[in-house]
């Protein structure tokens, strides 16, 4: 039996810093998902790359002071582009500093072992893989639908991260021409129509245009006349609009047809291009009951060719699916040493 | 030096059967593509599994009656649905009896040597890859646009066939839901937008419908008064369609360009989804000139995300790239003997 070490995983969110600890010899015993210990802290208003790597730290010494058995390996997970091949930041769209920073050099020289990088969908599709919903599945695509629509790659067990480490953007995949127009300039992208601020920003304009509609949504929003006026709007978001739909309102649920329509023709999409055996789907905008589960797959069978066959199922580890990753990224480390 | 052997390449088109044989040491010495040998005959109309296996076999013997070189090894390119893995072919669409057909073993007990079996878009993508457009890519997506739209993967250096060998249906993909219905039952599929066929029906039913258009295109079809008769509809294929485009046939143009938007749009997605590094396109569609690639190339990039880099390249081996992919999988199993 291998005498027992450390994975450590660390995650920068764009709102959060997670560092999380497994044993190697719990891992390879009983393949089950538990820290060993684990934290997460915001990442302060205003921080910028260097304060963020110094609570990471904190973060990672506190978790590491008391283990009895030595550190093995670092996997992490970055919420940004990434060049995985050479362990580096590209630049982070929220937090400033972070340009072309060598992460992997960076924590490899304080941590004194092999350390792994790589952004938040890739890791995310490797945590599934390796831990989570996408067990026993030899390729998949994990897509995360929240605030973006983004997406990882497995295929032969591996990740494929693409050319210039972008695969996986079927956010920015037009499934509508004539749609509304996305942040990226496009019409009809994906995330225009399913990502969850934008679920909430046409509920928003349905309320105001459809003044005999949308009940229960009103109610739910705290009542009509602080929608009318303009106060409720922010209360609104894809979460109550879910909520609304599943008590029977109608406006909110055609809200959220959009967005699983377009879901389902991007996955689709997906599956006929790659034909991957399995999607694995997290992210907020998916908690969004069965009547959004069940539109999203029969589109994405319809979409499908006959002979494409797939599963599409819920993630299982949530928002720690990328800290997942990151510990699959360490064990990958410690198999290659 | 390795002592010089043949490799034999088979491929089963739809309409036409094609045998080439190229020696190892020419291929290791040059790495030029040369046939050593090559035959074509058309699939006899009413021809079936067993006929069509006959004939090949002919080609075959033939081409290697008088080589002094043993033969290494066999690759077969097939038009129709297989499963690689295996080396079976499961249908053909144009010929009956091909069904659960195992040909790998079939060709091996008659041929003595290793076989391997692929579809032709995987094999045309394998052949422009080895020894086409495709060379030093280490990542890319064949495209073939003519009566239908197929396409295959190469990532990694490798194919990359999907779970059930369906991988690269960018023929049907949705990029315009509310487009025309496909044969697939599906709406504004890039194959219904893109192929051939409905470039030419679309130009048929605009000349009907707009009779004081496309004044070159009427003529170049015999004139409009075969036309107005409905006897010269035949006439109007894609290929005559690009050649009024090309001498400045608004009508013939606009048919045109929908087809290279479609394309664009699909090849953008495939970009943000799997990323490669280059899309190599054949087929005859492909050849209709530099204002359809400008707009192909265009609409594709703007549909990439800005961080999404490839290529789009003409093929490099026209009709020939599945032999020629036929000759890369018989290399390969040379290689792994």
């Amino acid at each position: 039996m291998e005498p027992e070490r450390l994975l450590l995983a660390l995650d920068f969110g764009g709102t959060k810093l997670t560092a999380g600890a497994v044993s190697t010899s719990e891992l390879a015993a009983s393949g089950e998902r538990r820290w060993w210990a684990h934290r997460r802290v915001p990442s302060p208003p205003g921080s910028n790359a260097q304060s963020d790597l110094e609570i990471m730290m904190g973060l990672a010494r506190d978790l590491l002071a008391t283990a009895e058995a030595p550190l093995a390996a670092v996997g992490v997970s970055f919420g940004g582009p990434v060049d995985a091949a050479r362990g580096l930041v590209l630049l982070s769209h929220h937090v400033p500093g972070w340009e072309e920073m060598p992460l992997r050099e960076w924590l490899e020289e304080r941590l004194g072992v092999p350390a792994a990088v790589d952004n938040d969908a890739n890791a995310g599709a490797l945590g599934e893989y390796r831990f989570g919903a996408g067990q026993g599945y030899d390729s998949l695509m994990y897509i995360t639908v929240s605030t973006g629509v983004g997406g990882g790659w497995i295929l032969n067990g591996q990740p494929w991260r693409g050319a210039d480490g972008m695969a996986g953007e079927i956010g920015h995949t037009v499934v509508d021409p004539d749609g509304p127009v996305c942040l990226c300039g496009k019409r009809g992208c994906v995330e225009r129509l399913a990502s969850g601020p934008y679920v909430a920003q046409r509920a928003r304009e349905w309320l105001k245009a459809q003044p005999d509609r949308g009940r229960i949504l009103r109610a739910l929003a705290g009542g009509d006349p602080l929608i009318r006026s303009g106060q409720a709007l922010e209360a609104i978001t894809a979460k109550l609009v879910a909520q609304a739909a599943a008590q029977g309102d109608d406006l909110a649920w055609e809200a959220l047809e959009i967005a699983a329509r377009a879901l389902g023709v991007g996955i689709g999409n997906a599956a006929n291009l790659v034909n991957p055996r399995c999607f694995v789907l997290g992210g907020g905008v998916t908690k969004a009951g069965e009547r959004f589960w069940e539109v999203m797959g029969r589109t994405a069978r319809e979409t499908a060719l006959p002979e494409v066959h797939f599963d599409v199922v819920p993630a299982a580890l949530g928002d720690d699916a990328p800290l997942w990753g990151g510990v699959a990224l360490a064990e990958a480390q410690v198999r290659c040493t």
